[in-house]
């Protein structure tokens, strides 16, 4: 694709694009926008270029937030903390980063990337390690390929940087969780660097030009009268689950992560039904009437049943009117390897994953 | 005193003698012994030197282990640890450490330094930043001289290794600590990296050769037939204070502490007294009917009534029959800025510091 230099509207349209693959989960799309226009604002430039055009010698780290989404509006992030962190690990490895990379596609996690690539001068690349959000820092494909989240770095908005060097990814995130908790709930970090050679087999491609296309159509269709949502089914290649009203919120903070359960009364063609969503930062599994519809690995979004806006798990409250949306996850995770570590037996349930395209088939009406 | 290089007999002297100023906590002492002994044993030197003889411009570092001391009968330190935590720090500041220090008397925490200078052939120092032990990073003398805890380096026995610099000290035990919980409940670290020049001005001399003199003591009376225990507080410069039996012992983890209170009837002259000593990894404050007779940062240590032994808080048992000592902390614990960094109100009590000297000329027996 050559360079991609964004615009003021592309950043606004990633931003809403990427909450929506972000299944509710990757941070606030707002916060995300503030944070990248305000570069382009500066004067600087966000390029992005494919991972196709990378070297295999070139050097990428994803920078990113972690931690309990819900905390980041008690303490916002000033952006300072973001390009401090990649300092931090570049000091340490005694090298310097070539490209950033999203880890994962979200309202802020993919908007972040944007705004350190801006006030650093460093180009990003169009893809991730997810294609989607996910809550452990092991739930990667960079992981499934091998590669070490480690060296990685956090650091707070008050200044503590910390440096972690584990013998695996699942010990990188248990550490790195206690210490965002500590840090009072979430943190900058930089992760997973890895050669250009290991990147280009591992990344999920062409996250952030497709998260621009959704928002772009969503933009659209407000401005054309198209029925919102519809636009950004096609445009995400998504199915609608459920449309209702949310009844019930739970939410609870567990361990660093920001757990939780939605309940929506349905309205028109689902009327007399109930769907059930779950969530650990992001949307795991979502039920009608006791029934599981979806799961992860496959994207669970929650939109606003008239503008089509994806609503963020610490966002959704009573009374709002929504409709659930399935999009199906990249091939990468549904083989039995990478089951093992996004299924939905691995958080617990006792659910067989079922591609939604599956799911969507049985389902009565 | 020139060079002092350790005898086998030194080491066990040393680990007995600091668990008696380790006041409960700093380690358990036949850990330390055998830790120790296992470097002599296999040939290696220990070699002590005065602060006095330290170089302004050398480069010391404190290897310590940090975390809920009865967690480590549950998980053992190998010794690799606490050497690949130096390397990390090391590899970290891109320096070298020309000596290693005790951060506090402790039957552990004075002898890792040996084990670690033994295995890397590096020069000790004859002192430490507590002159006792204490359950928190930033209290030692290192602090009240502005000297930063950080860099520091955390390492696991299972390889993990986590590197943190924070704004202040307070920070970096927060964060720590979490660590450690993660870690296991305890880890290997590496702290207060700094100067010749600041260490001889904020060091407590001569901690390691006054750990050796009293348990050279308590090694002799045993030989001699004279009382372990008043053989111990006459080298110890420190009071008896209560003999009893222990009827009662609570305990609890919090935050990656031991917590606890134990509950000592007494016997002989103290016979229809109770003593509560409350601790926090060590012994904090030690009352009689109710009444503080001792207090941090004075040392409050429990010893086995026959032998003398120290028995650190995780070892303290219903029915042990102990003598409990209490003997002066260093005079730069008792100035106003030290004793609100250690003084019994920063660990929650309502009670003012006041000298053991003081305390005991009061005592109505």
């Amino acid at each position: 694709m050559g360079e991609w230099r964004l615009k003021p509207e592309d950043v606004d349209d990633i931003a809403v694009g990427a909450a929506v693959l972000g299944a509710g989960g990757g941070g606030d799309p707002y916060l995300g926008k503030l944070m990248a226009r305000r570069v382009l604002e500066r004067g600087a430039e966000i390029v992005l270029v494919d991972p196709d055009d990378v070297d295999d010698e070139s050097f990428i780290v994803a920078p990113a937030f972690m931690g309990a989404p819900v905390t980041m509006f008690e303490k916002l992030p000033s952006g300072a903390e973001s390009v401090k962190v990649i300092k931090i690990l570049e000091g340490f490895m005694n090298k310097s980063f070539d490209y950033l990379t999203p880890i994962e596609a979200g309202g802020l996690n993919s908007t972040i990337p944007l705004y350190v690539g801006g006030v650093t001068g460093r180009t990003l690349i169009d893809g991730d390690g997810m294609g989607r959000a996910f809550p452990e820092l092991q739930m990667v494909t960079f992981h499934l390929y091998g590669v070490k989240a480690t060296p990685m770095a956090l650091a707070d908005e008050k200044g503590n940087g910390v440096i972690l060097d584990t013998i695996d990814n699942y010990w990188a995130e248990r550490i790195a969780r206690m210490v965002t908790v500590r840090m009072g709930g979430w943190a900058s970090i930089a992760i997973y660097p890895m050669e250009g050679r290991i990147y280009k087999k591992a990344v999920i491609p062409k996250t952030i030009s497709k998260a621009a296309e959704i928002g772009r159509e969503l933009r659209d269709a407000k401005n054309s009268g198209r029925d919102p949502v519809d636009a950004l089914l096609e445009a995400a290649g998504g199915f609608k689950l459920f449309e209702g009203k949310i009844v019930d919120v739970s939410r609870w903070t567990e361990a660093g992560f920001a757990k939780g359960r939605v309940e929506i009364e349905g309205l028109g063609d689902y009327k007399g039904r109930r769907m059930i969503v779950d969530f650990q930062n992001e949307n795991l599994v979502a039920r009608i009437d006791g029934e599981v519809v979806a799961s992860v690995p496959d994207i669970i979004s929650i939109l606003d049943m008239e503008t089509g806006e994806p609503i963020t798990t610490e966002r959704l409250r009573y009374g709002f009117r929504v409709v659930v949306a399935g999009i199906p996850c990249d091939p990468k995770w549904r083989t039995p390897h990478a089951l093992e570590v996004v299924g939905p037996r691995y958080f617990g349930y006792n659910v067989n994953y079922v591609p939604i395209e599956e799911r969507i088939k049985v389902l009565a009406y």
